[in-house]
């Protein structure tokens, strides 16, 4: 009995392999509200495994964590041009509360500038009270025509870093702190590499000065954006009348940042790793890291065996095992499970293993079976768990490496695309050619690389003159 | 100096004096939207530090966390008539949204029985799923008219269990588990002693069996619940059709429960330990547990008393030390706002102490001062912020023993509430009288505790037989 009964396979519909995981994986269900999702205890308990890593290093860069309300005051958003016309079409609107109809509408929050920063001129004063550095977990509205579970739905879990600075420069440098924060969690967390780069004027945050992101490779070829980190500029600052006085004794506009992930990272773990049989964890973020199958062939040597795990268990207490002690199902179906569930590793033991002193492990990233010594479980478990993730990304990494093609015309561009992955390609930047490209192709600018040098080159499409080689590729 | 000038005194205006304390100790601030308030970083970390424990209890006690949407079908709130009763008008109603009308309003989570109670109809077929164990931190949106930060806002932050059982028993098992698990973590974390009982029929919640609760005592003298835990009975699982297969082949509907706490208990913590001089924070919740003042004359000693307060930092790493290094501030304005702050042991350390080898250290509850060696100083420390939490828990338990007055008519009832705290009286329970007691009286029946004994008696304001004595108090 294989996954594939259950999984559509990858090549044959990749969307409906994706949604087939996500329920049989038990991470996350339809509700009632469309295009809202129920994220299931084992979806959620991958959430919260991110969100504890990502949250100390939220807070060893010196940002405090706070929350500010839900609700948005119609007029707030209005108040930055840009930013309005980017949300506006897909807000949720409370126009009744407490059994009346409100003056003001509110808007339910899909992100939190406007909100934030009216509070914020309030408690910036002077450059003593800079740079202010705030964090806020929370749930966010977009109302979406088109979602999927964690990668694209109108309600979704985020962190939304915000800060105030007294120079534009201390803005830039936040906000590449932020994304090589971003990046630096998803190399040892996710087992992800990842492009780094800036946005085009098209792809930009409506409101930012610039964005930056970072996106990875997905199996079927399309890049995934997933850590967005903006420089606001004084964009913000001016219409909600955030000023400080300075050491100078000047009045000031400051400059600002903003930054975010969300739940939609788990939808990258599940495109960037999953394979016919179902979701691969990296262990840093897996709920179960192993799973411990004993094999008997009667109750008496069942329990003895779930002993021997116990005490397994007892011997490496930071790490997540579980035992599955299930009587009424095959150990086939158990095997199917927990490769579908994509726990790392997968214990097997019996009468005979547990007699020669040893172990049978499986690796779920490569499938790789061993027999190990039970004297050795603890250092063995600990080091295979960590040599894993430093497997599955450097898998990823010629992956990636190997997924990038360059172009110097059109048709060059189109067969690059057809191999999937990334072209790279000198761009004119002409929003208008970009909406083109994208017409023509499908294919969206993803970003230019943070250190890409500028030169003298020729754009791909228009024939106009190009500066700096873009990143293209399908998108999520 | 002291914060008495920045601070109503609690004798003369407890609520303006809570207000301030809000205020001034930068806990919450006021938004735009009415109602709504902004928390702020050092009382979003209070608020962390209360997660972190109980999230532990509840993951212990096998309850795993999920996330349902903040929306509601509005035809889904209906279906239960107490429930919707109970909430219909205090909801938010979200009519547009992604730029249209909606077909059918959805209202924005007042609790989330009715969102979380139809997916479990889904999830539940046999007694193998249950019992059914989930768990959730969110945001919820009640619109209140009257609001006060922490104790009563339009929207606040919470836990709400969610669990499913086979029979009655298992969901009273639950109910109590629960209340248990709140008041250990009011023992252990918020140094409060609570009162755990059962609500009134009046009182419980709209749509529950039954319904228990905890309350502490705060200093004004009146009564604060800030966490219930409910037996819903079959009441919901009737209406959204949840049922499972029992192990004896037959169909039955399961019994539910439901519990929660909220930031409420900031609220409660302010109100119980705080004095005119500010905060008093356990230990345990002190986003700040030691503060470190270096007292020098000069930038060169400054510069000395801050090494050696890192070197002391460094010795007890577990614990929340925060290092005062300001030039800009008197050694006056730094006492009080670290008073006023509510941080458990404030140190502070000149050039003659560190000569004699010495430290000085003054408690925040009960302002004691002493000298203590360097050399003890990491077994000091840490016995001191446990004795602390004890002692300041000892001290409440004290507050609320001698706070409980009986009383058998309504002049004795009223004389004891005008003493402040609990009268504890035979009551009939008759819904009609508890409602001209609290007209008459102004208090409410608080709880019946888990283990009165019943006996005869007679209810203190309307003469009928009663058989068990209820606690009453003015409440939040």
């Amino acid at each position: 009995m294989s996954n594939k009964k259950f999984l559509t396979p990858q090549s044959e519909d990749f969307s409906q392999w994706y949604l087939d995981i996500v329920d049989k994986a038990e991470l996350a269900d339809y509700s009632a509200v469309k295009g809202c999702m129920i994220i299931r205890p084992y979806g959620y308990r991958i959430w919260e495994l991110m969100q504890q890593d990502l949250d100390h290093r939220i807070k060893e860069a010196g940002v405090q964590n706070a929350y500010f309300p839900l609700f948005i005051p119609e007029s707030f958003l209005t108040k930055e041009k840009d930013h309005v016309e980017g949300f506006a079409p897909e807000v949720a609107v409370v126009t009744h509360a407490g059994g009346k109809k409100l003056e003001e509408a509110l808007i339910v929050r899909p992100t939190s500038e406007t909100i934030m920063y009216d509070t914020y001129s309030k408690w910036i004063e002077s450059y003593r009270d800079l740079p202010l550095l705030i964090n806020q977990w929370a749930n966010v509205v977009r109302w979406e025509m088109r979602t999927r579970p964690f990668l694209r739905t109108t309600e979704f879990l985020w962190q939304e870093g915000h800060t105030v600075h007294a120079t534009k420069e201390e803005a830039d440098v936040e906000t590449l702190r932020a994304l090589t924060m971003y990046a630096d969690f998803a190399r040892d967390m996710l087992a992800l590499p990842v492009l780094k780069g800036y946005k085009s004027e098209k792809e930009k945050f409506r409101g930012a000065l610039y964005t930056t992101c970072i996106e990875a490779l997905a199996k079927d070829g399309k890049s995934i954006q997933f850590g967005t980190s903006h420089n606001l500029g004084q964009n913000f600052a001016k219409p909600f009348n955030i000023s400080f006085l300075d050491k100078d004794g000047e009045r000031k506009i400051p400059w600002q940042t903003s930054w975010g992930v969300s739940t939609r990272m788990i939808g990258a773990l599940i495109v960037c790793h999953g394979d016919d049989d179902g979701l691969v964890l990296p262990p840093p973020v897996a709920p179960i890291q192993v799973v411990m199958v004993p094999i008997a062939k009667d109750e008496k040597e069942l329990g003895h065996l779930i002993q021997v795990c116990h005490d397994l268990k007892q011997q490496v207490p930071s790490i997540r095992i579980h035992i599955d002690n299930r009587l009424e199902v095959s150990l086939g179906f158990k095997r199917n499970e927990w490769e579908l569930k994509g726990v790392p590793l997968r214990i097997e033991l019996g009468k005979q293993e547990i007699e020669k002193n040893s172990l049978s492990i499986a690796r779920r990233d490569n499938k790789e079976k061993a027999t190990i010594s039970i004297n050795d479980w603890s250092d063995t478990v600990t080091t295979l768990l960590k040599q894993m993730t430093a497997d599955i990304y450097q898998n990823m990494e010629k992956r990636l490496e190997g997924s990038v093609h360059e172009a110097s015309n059109l048709q060059e561009f189109e067969a690059a695309l057809e191999r999937g992955g990334y072209v790279k390609a000198y761009f004119c930047e002409d929003g208008e050619m970009e909406q083109k490209i994208q017409e023509k192709t499908k294919a969206t600018t993803r970003l230019v690389a943070l250190d890409e040098p500028e030169k003298k080159g020729v754009c791909f499409y228009s024939g106009k003159p190009a500066k700096r080689r873009w990143y293209f590729a399908k998108a999520y």
